[in-house]
């Protein structure tokens, strides 16, 4: 099997960043750093120890070149790349078809499923990675990469990664909005948010160990119609606060297996 | 101050379980168990070294009746209460007002903010308890009954609590199936779900330290139309799963300050 030892990276935001310090941690050499703004890849080429790349179309001496830009820019930074490039190009994106990249390199996909801050550390051995490639010694290849960082390493197909990618934005993106209603809620009621903080670990801790439609619990699941009345009577009508709360409330209602119609 | 030591339980579900069982270990006395059902009461009564009372209408001789039944049962169970009780009397629910208790009791509430399980233990330190009561004393004696479980005792107003029964019904509920699409998409894709546990603690642990509304990321975050267009085709248009899609895109999208509508 070939081994990857020396990474071609394109992009300085956020995952560039975080993928980039870790890989070079764990004895990746980063051989370039091309970014759209100068400033930012030159910060990140020097924390890499190498240069950045004042253009994608030269030729890169790299076992890997890894896309790590977002999701709209990365077909069109694969085109950019000279034709001649025998690296494999992976990029890192959980909603990006592997075959947006153009059909004459070696294409794959190298996505790590997390929601990346700047200032917060990522614990990457729980980071599940996602890998596709077009054939085994590439699929080997990343594989064996991703494990030097992860212990989580799945192979799945650009379809597969688009359901989970579909699935993230549930599982964070709109669950992190209910957290938002909430905090609102309690801001207008002139209680600390923090006191949520307990039952938000719990439910999370909850679905680590049984499926979420077991977990589930509240008015709309026991069909206590009579609280879900009170609720209602805390929300403006026509808010979007109370269309969520209604349709979710319906939602959840309609799974739980009443007798009455809500 | 008077101390409370002797309780009288009312309840034998989850809650009374639960809570019972952690008065006892702190050394409160449990001198009766009611509940509706006469095997879970007697069962309970066991756990807690005490027996059960097969009537409401008894005088009871306790510093607290402890009243846990859901939420729609307090106030008539509280009814049922002998008329001469000089004891104090609380219920354990968030979305029940004080006054929904007689007058002619001394009143007041003791709610845990907790989504309670049968088979899972109960990190009671870490619970904030609400209390409320009619006088001074009473608040005190329920402040220093709740430290000595959790180091988090939060005096709330009736009105304040039901506006944080709402805030829970979203951090808890409407996130839990959040949680429950996401499995159903990572199914019907054959992804194990534990592909999103790390996901899922990342979450809530990033809301522990920030305000959700900056903690937020994704597509609709960042006003990535082609992503969320190409998520829409992966569900059925009429779907429940849609509309939720739909309505809470359109809403992180709004809150997000793109120049564009969506």
């Amino acid at each position: 099997m070939s081994t990857i030892k020396r990474i071609s990276l394109i992009g300085a935001g956020r995952v560039a960043h975080h993928l980039g310090t870790e890989l070079h941690k764990h004895g990746a050499e980063i051989v370039s750093v091309y970014g759209r703004d100068p400033k930012e890849s030159e910060e990140l080429a020097q924390k890499l120890g190498t240069n950045q790349s004042l253009s994608l179309d030269i030729k890169i001496n790299a076992d890997l070149i890894l896309i790590a830009v977002s999701d709209d820019a990365v077909a069109e930074v694969a085109r950019g790349l000279p034709k001649g490039t025998d690296a494999l190009v992976v990029h890192t994106s959980g909603a990006v078809p592997m075959t947006d990249l153009p059909d004459h390199l070696r294409r794959g996909v190298f996505y790590p499923l997390q929601s990346f801050s700047y200032d917060k550390q990522v614990r990457w051995e729980n980071v599940p990675f996602c890998i596709e490639a077009e054939n085994d010694e590439d699929v080997n290849a990343l594989g064996e990469l991703a494990e030097r960082i992860s212990r989580k390493v799945h192979l799945l197909s650009s379809e597969q990664r688009k359901a989970l990618h579909l699935a993230a934005v549930f599982a964070n993106n709109f669950s992190n909005l209910m957290f938002e209603y909430a905090e609102e809620i309690l801001e207008k009621a002139e209680i600390d948010r923090s006191i949520l903080h307990p039952l938000i670990v719990e439910t999370s801790n909850k679905v680590l160990m049984q499926p979420a439609a077991k977990a589930q619990t509240g008015p709309a699941k026991r069909g206590d119609t009579d609280t879900i009345k009170a609720h209602r009577l805390l929300m403006e009508e026509g808010s979007s606060l109370r269309e969520v709360y209604d349709l979710l409330t319906a939602e959840i209602y309609k799974r739980s297996d009443h007798e009455d119609e809500l």
